[in-house]
């Protein structure tokens, strides 16, 4: 099995012709060569020492004993050189122990890290979004404490937020907070479903937990944020005494084996001390300033495994003989041939590159944002890339995780029976895939989120800012030979989206809501797959000039002859027809749903409960 | 967690309302009465004996040792009882030990039997396959030695096909038989991914294996069928030597870890001696006599879990507390309520009903046919509900399973968190559900059995007796009050279909054959979803004048109205109300997969080869 989880061809592609990556002088000291260098490190230790973790981690997962958890013993060795490699605050701040690359640098070494072995990479992003947290909104003392320790990696971080009761419903949690006399709080409460709640890899590890202080309003507005430390850390920062966050248990889960997914007990077998983050009832939108980059995580491990499986499948398709070839095949003597050649094999195959390198532009297009946003001048620019993000993180959560399940399958399916069995990567693939559509808020909120909020903020302000960024990319497709006619069908598949999103967000503050609200999913869907046409568009239109000056103009035959000698034609030739694939072919159901969401059928809200099936 | 599998209401529904069970007069002795005595014991047997064990045989699985494979120990009971209740013969004639029911009964018998557990099953359907082909094509004495101990049960059988380089393509298999002197032969090869190919349930396995005769031609022509026994058969039935079927190894899989998935070596250690079953060189053909049966089979499977699935996410969302109702729920002391009441598992639930409700009644249709041609007493009939199932074969094997894994990913969705977690039991049927898309020809091959074989037959006559059947429906349907609207859609969507069945038919036979193949299975997908739709619309054809009976008038209000109070109305308002969501909800995107069809974008097959990625 080829090691190739990622293509690189296309990383730097998206890099440095798509996004152009270093056009701003503060970021100046990453230039190509910089990049190229951090990309292949990354890429060296994701190949050489974090994939070999992946299938033990699976067979092996966590062991819960005695309240400590044990991760694959595997895991060791990696964990300790990516710390040492300062890879989890590479996009960080210098001052709290960050390397300060651009996000968009970032996200392409986190591609092959994160792809490599998504249940190790989450032990690192659970550590980092707490560290982030302490950073946001912790006091002096509180930093001096944790943080950096945490952005090495040597302690770890998590999320106690979901507990039993109160899963997508946060506000509903029953874990409590008492004030003590010395200022810190006794916690009181189980929370489920902790990532990386109890290891191994790590000396200590920082909780925030979100808690309700007595006294406080019910709901989201009661809710306050703690650092509850599993072992106490002492002033010179040795650490102190177990501070009593009990693992319980951990789950026997689908996939993600080798991340442990903790039942975490705070105050049941003695105290549980922890100290207010930020200001009091603040918890949620303090928790909330850190989700962008929690949901954009969760994308990107979708997309790693779904690059990984489409990887896989395009080596598998090119070197498995099967069959012979339905044209030339039919001639005497006629060999069999890779299945490759075969039509629904390449429909397949096409269908994943499709969908994987529109996700690869629109994650790092999420992350250039970020840059953007930290990079501006202006507080105008500052506000517009902000907003942007918050319009893509509902696409790059919602729409990336769905169809990352889907590529994952086709992955498989390319595979036949050698897919469904544990001795090849693609199963494990697609179990590890279908955990991101439900983590970190589940597709339906997102879709919810989408339809609710970023569509109607700032007045559609926000919305704006995304169509205007489509429609810039659509002008100029018009005016590049060899993409004009995909521009065509995009410039309309826009429009009616436009006057979709009009019609449902209208519908949305009306009293049809609940119809509304049950095409929140397929707006999702269109809204996702109007930017996957969107992306590839955009790629076949930096990449048909380029062609023509390659194979010397754009005539198929020409360029045919040419894909076969040179990489970069075939390189760029592939560009416009995986747009000319994903629009001609897609998209158009895509439109469907449009209509479909217009014609707003009311059956899912007039549906009587009884009427659903027996009892 | 509910013990409910199957929705017991629609299974009568299109047993006796839809299907009109009990016309034919060669079934007089199958009443109401008869039926429903079976399907009530069938599904005591399932849900009392077989569902118990569907967990821990995933836990447990099939375990290798010594060559011998064991099944969990949880089976052999339900396995013992499941034989001395006939059911693995029940619609067999009783001259061979059957109980001579309709397939449609048993059809219903089995939608019980297997959705509690397929992996336990598919013991029984790879036996019931092998006595077929033994009742098809043995000898007599082939028929004395083997016939009656596989139909009950107390022997089990296999298919010994798919080789290490021979899986898709059937006819590049390398096992070889060698003639002996006594007329038995000598067979020597590996095969791989035999379902049930050793285990420790029955007393002796009969294998038919496919290999050539030394000088047969290449190819699938010369390709013979043979029988061969894991331990002799003496005369009198006892049992005698091993015969050297060695089990190498079994497979770990992504799902049904309860079935054993094995490696067989045969004539390795010591000589596999087989007697051939048909005749030389017809092995494909002979097999293939069985392949429509297998086939339907594994869109049971597939149709089981997913019905399962639906079922248990169904009480879930019934009884699952969290959130509040996004309308009533704004006002002050307003209580959380159970998740039915939000839009997006609404319409995740009524996604995945429309679909299992659609498969129940293409399965139940398609074995309706095979009743229907077993008791013609015409050719014409014959020969129309023979090709009537030619048709629905691949829509059955190729869309159902397909859809169903659709299904099972919306029931762990449902679940949220809890759906990725091995303590219930969505995860599991997702995990199972993944191996019938490929199993038994991969769908890619469903599609093209549908576009190059179904489309074509008869030129055309075959396809036209499954048009017409729908074109009936869609004719009373304009006539029934509550269903015209409806009616019209499907008529229209019908229409395109017609088209563009002409358009890819003409040009699979066309220079740009590999232009249609690439749209196989957008092809096969348009044609699973009209037909859903079709099912649907006669579904909801025989609800509305029992609707507008039980709730005097169609009248929405009305009709919520009577919802409330009694069951049937319940039930048939939601036939109509699902009916209507199918078809103008995901209705939509089929017909855009017909534009797309018709429009032919050849990205798919004018890819080179080194566009899809680098190496």
């Amino acid at each position: 099995m080829a090691q190739l989880i990622s293509d690189r061809r296309d990383i730097d592609f998206v890099l440095h012709e798509q996004l152009g990556l270093v056009e701003d002088e503060l970021f100046a000291e990453f230039n190509k060569k910089t990049v190229d260098l951090i990309v292949s490190e990354a890429r060296n230790l994701a190949i050489k020492e974090i994939l070999p973790t992946q299938k033990p981690g699976d067979e092996e997962g966590c062991v819960l004993e005695d309240g400590k958890v044990t991760v694959p013993e595997c895991f060791k060795r990696p964990w300790k050189l990516y710390c040492e490699g300062e890879w989890l605050a590479m996009c960080d701040d210098p001052e709290v122990g960050g390397q300060g690359m651009p996000k968009l640098v970032g996200l392409a070494a986190n591609e092959y890290l994160v792809g490599a072995n998504p249940s190790f990479m989450l032990y690192s992003g659970m550590t980092h979004g707490a560290a982030k947290l302490v950073e946001e909104f912790g006091t002096d003392e509180q930093k001096a404490l944790y943080m950096e320790k945490m952005f090495s990696g040597e302690w770890g971080g998590t999320m106690l937020l979901t507990e039993p009761e109160a899963g997508s419903d946060v506000g509903a949690l029953t874990s409590t907070a008492t004030l003590n006399e010395d200022g810190t709080y006794s916690i009181k409460g189980t929370k489920i479903f902790i990532s990386a709640g109890e290891h191994d890899l790590v000396d200590n590890i920082i909780h925030p937990v979100l808690a309700r202080i007595e006294g406080s309003p019910e709901g989201t507005k009661g809710i306050s944020l703690f650092l509850v430390p599993k072992y106490f850390v002492n002033k010179d920062g040795s650490l102190g005494d177990f501070n009593n966050v009990v693992c319980t248990g951990i789950e026997e889960k689908m996939g993600i084996h080798g991340n442990a997914t903790c039942t975490l007990t705070l105050g049941e077998k003695g105290e549980s001390i922890g100290t207010l983050l930020g200001e009091v009832n603040k918890g949620m939108p303090e928790m909330f300033r850190m989700m962008n980059e929690a949901r954009a995580f969760v994308g990107l491990q979708a997309f790693g495994v779904a690059t990984a499986s489409y990887m896989y499948a395009l080596d598998y398709a090119r070197t498995r003989v099967q069959g012979r070839n339905m044209v030339s095949g039919r001639e005497p003597g006629a060999k069999n041939v890779p299945i490759i050649q075969h039509p629904d094999v390449r429909r397949q195959l096409l269908n994943m590159k499709s969908l994987v390198e529109g996700m690869r532009s629109l994650l790092y297009l999420n992350a250039k944002c970020a840059d953007l946003k930290a990079t501006a001048t202006s507080d105008e620019d500052r506000e517009k890339y902000s907003d942007l993000i918050e319009v893509l993180t509902p696409i790059v959560k919602g729409y990336v995780t769905d169809k990352a399940l889907e590529v994952c399958s086709h992955g498989v399916q390319v595979f036949g029976g050698y897919g469904y069995i544990k001795e090849l990567p693609v199963e494990q693939l697609m179990r590890d895939s279908r955990i991101f559509m439900i983590y970190e808020g589940t597709n339906g909120i997102q879709a919810m989120d989408l339809l609710g909020r970023k569509l109607a903020m700032k007045k559609g302000k926000s919305f704006g800012y995304f169509l205007e960024m489509m429609a810039d990319t659509v002008k100029e497709a018009k005016a590049t030979e060899g993409v004009e006619a995909l521009a065509l069908k995009v410039e309309a598949a826009m429009e009616k989206y436009t006057s979709t999103a009009e019609i449902i967000g209208k519908r949305a503050r009306s009293s049809e809501v609940l119809n509304a609200y049950s095409f929140a999913h397929p707006f999702l869907e269109i809204t996702g797959d109007l930017t996957m046409a969107w992306m590839l568009l955009w790629r076949a239109c930096v990449a048909a000039p380029k062609l023509a000056k390659k194979a010397g103009g754009l005539d198929p035959e020409v360029v045919a002859a040419k894909a076969g000698k040179n990489k970069d034609a075939a390189y760029y030739a592939g560009q416009i027809q995986t747009a000319a694939f994903f629009i001609n072919t897609l998209l158009p159901s895509a439109l469907a749903k449009m209509d479909a969401i217009a014609e707003a059928d009311t059956s899912v809200e007039d549906m009587h409960e009884a009427s659903f099936g027996s009892k």
